[in-house]
């Protein structure tokens, strides 16, 4: 085994980064048996220096992020800052500087992937990031390394762990969206200010790494559909259980059926309770993919927490200092087949429309030839009457999401329609 | 990209191999991006030369494996044969003459597989063997790499797909076993002779494999404790459905709680119904993994079958060509930690114990106190009397197997125990 060790340089010493430094120093012996070198922690650049952090040597804190990335004698830099800037600068200096990366940062990748994958093309280093798509879950490497020989047609899952817990417990207590958030963010699961996780920014940008490195292709958050969860009632709930299914915040890459595009798309959506996806409780993350040889596989996990980030960013570290030793890199973008993403009106699936409706004679008759005149086919129709109102369920087939919001435009306008209380996808058939 | 193809030769052209060498084909373009260069077939093993295989240039096919794996020009061979030998001289042979090996063999690995590992080392050379544990499911990557910077306490598994069928149609339809192996027999399930999957042969080599890579230590098939599945009865599985349980065959590998030694077992178990193993219907497997940092993790998908192991395959082809280009490798046998595996009386988990008993007042203070003599705390007892004759099930607290069959053992010479219907473990608390 080499004695000298290879040098780790943390960018970043919160939840993650100080975690990833306890491992690296509880588990010093394991870790240089497993690389074939001991690693050693040789500089954490931080905001604020005068925050305790117990076990980090105070020597090695530094607030110049710049020059740490900089030095040239750091074998590998972990980016565990997040956010665009001054995350993306840090990221490409360091590799002119010649470390490797490894990062968490799901926004950066997601918005310019292209860019950090191209620079550390050029100077010949690894950019890792297992830790930035559903924490702890080998999903990334599986990805790109074990199904490498197969074709994935379709990657579906629950990458947010935040708005999970929150469904999870409408579903469970028949809790309302504002409870069920309180109740999140009252246990540690929420933000003071939840929108990345419940406006689905956050599983956005999981999306687009994963369909990028499912279709080896390039997708960018902007090419994301997204929907957030914030409108999803109790009574949504209880229309998904009529049919039994449940309600999930999803995130769903697909290649279409001509395969020659590809969508990335993020909402709420209905599944059965049969699907793998439905039992995933509380804050766990689950990815369901689906390829031609493998068939269906599903990976499951937490998703989030410092510990189980840690582990991904750890597994990545050991990667990276490998290949180094080895004097090679693992693999780089592979974005060859250039598949453009189709616009969300092309994405093909079903659908669940609740109207409220006058309730007399020839209500469903008319509603029925809006959907058909759209091209769009009704697999099931339930009729509530009640005081004068009433309320239309309708499931549909198979249809274009276009001709969905074309049926539903159309729909607003008939007199005998008071409102759309709801429309939402189904999805895992 | 390289222009010059990679060689690779295949030995065996069954389900595995034949689906291997036609998505090598159909997919050629694909792998070439993925990898950097072309592969090319360039010559497959048989032992019956005149059987129809379609797509094959017949003269790549010879039934001389020997001289194929010493030709020199061959970058991987695709060891599909199974079996100790030839395969294991075979892929030595291959390791001598300058290729790399991808593997799907879990009995010679299970068997041998530090010699394997030792005859890569030497020539510099890759040994890959996704395909040896849970089929298309990316399992050995993920635990080898992914998680290589964590500590992995525990892998426990459904890892056989024969039997989870035949436990599945027990469960769902209460058929005995007779039944339920018939009917897997005739869907093509089971083999003719089931042996190496109802005795568990099959899942305690994948539990070798497992708890090897997993505690970075050698663990081989005769190390793992194994019982088979052909004794649980419909009565069992009534028993379990009281206790809100079902019953898989499981495949074990545990660290010990002081972390000093391993143990790896086989055995059919009960496990809650709430429990993520308890849903894997049908053939699927379904690993459930325990690390210390990454937390919980699930591996979901199809363990068998000529598509999902020909997925796995390819995926260690393109890494070793991917490794073959950089001229590099990827991991080698990690078995530093030298833990030793102990044997199954040292295992700690949960009992369920069915005895046919006198009905007579005393009887459970008689079979209370055996129990407590052999340190083993009683969790539940439930008692049901009938014409003279009573049943008595206990469900223990944790304790040591050597206890349990030490009490065992005492009960069954008690005059008031008629005789031990049925003894199970339980798992997954």
């Amino acid at each position: 085994m080499r004695t000298r060790p290879l040098k780790v340089a943390l960018l970043g010493c919160g939840v993650v980064g100080s975690e990833v430094a306890r491992i690296m120093t509880t588990h010093a012996d394991d870790l240089a048996a497993r690389i074939g070198a001991p690693i050693e922690l040789a500089g954490v650049a931080v905001r604020r220096p005068d925050k305790v952090r117990g076990g980090i040597d105070p020597a090695l804190i530094t607030t110049d992020a710049t020059a740490l990335v900089k030095r040239g004698d750091i074998d590998v830099v972990v980016e565990v800052i997040g956010g665009i800037e001054p995350a993306r600068t840090l990221i490409t200096t360091a590799f002119e500087h010649g470390a490797s990366v490894v990062s968490a940062n799901k926004a950066l990748l997601a918005q310019d992937g292209a860019t950090l994958y191209a620079a550390a093309e050029q100077h010949g280093q690894d950019l890792y990031y297992e830790a930035a798509v559903a924490g702890a879950i080998p999903l990334i490497r599986p990805l790109r390394e074990s199904l490498a020989g197969d074709k994935i047609n379709r990657v579906m899952g629950i990458v947010n762990g935040t708005t999970n817990f929150i469904l999870d417990k409408m579903d469970s207590t028949g809790a309302g969206y504002q409870e069920a958030l309180d109740e999140a963010t009252a246990l540690g699961y929420a933000e003071a200010d939840p929108t990345a996780d419940v406006e689905g920014f956050d599983a956005a940008a999981k999306a687009a790494i994963l369909a990028g490195i499912a279709f080896h292709t390039r997708v960018r958050l902007d090419d994301v559909y997204r929907e957030g969860m914030t409108e999803v009632t109790a009574a949504d709930f209880a229309s998904a259980r009529q049919m039994g299914c449940t309600i999930k915040l999803l995130a769903i890459c697909e290649r279409a059926a001509d395969g020659g595009s590809v969508t990335a798309r993020v909402h709420p959506a209905m599944i059965p309770l049969s699907h793998p996806l439905a039992s995933v409780r509380e804050a766990y993350n689950a990815v369901f993919v689906e390829a031609e040889a493998a068939g269906r596989l599903m990976f499951y996990g937490p998703g989030a927490g410092g510990s189980p980030t840690a582990s991904a960013v750890l597994g990545d570290i050991v990667a990276v200092c490998r290949n180094r030793l080895n004097e090679a890199t693992g693999p780089g973008e592979s974005a060859y087949t250039q598949l453009p993403v189709s616009p969300m009106g092309d994405v093909v699936t079903r659908y669940h429309i609740s109207l409220d409706v006058a309730d007399k004679p020839g209500v469903l008759a008319q509603v029925a030839t809006v959907f058909a005149e759209h091209g769009v086919s009704i697999d099931t129709v339930r009729q509530q009457g009640k005081d004068g109102e009433a309320s239309l369920v309708v499931v549909t087939h198979r249809a274009a999401d276009a001709a969905l919001s074309g049926t539903v435009e159309a729909l607003r306008k008939l007199d005998t329609v008071r409102g759309v209380a709801s429309i939402m996808r189904v999805e895992g058939e």
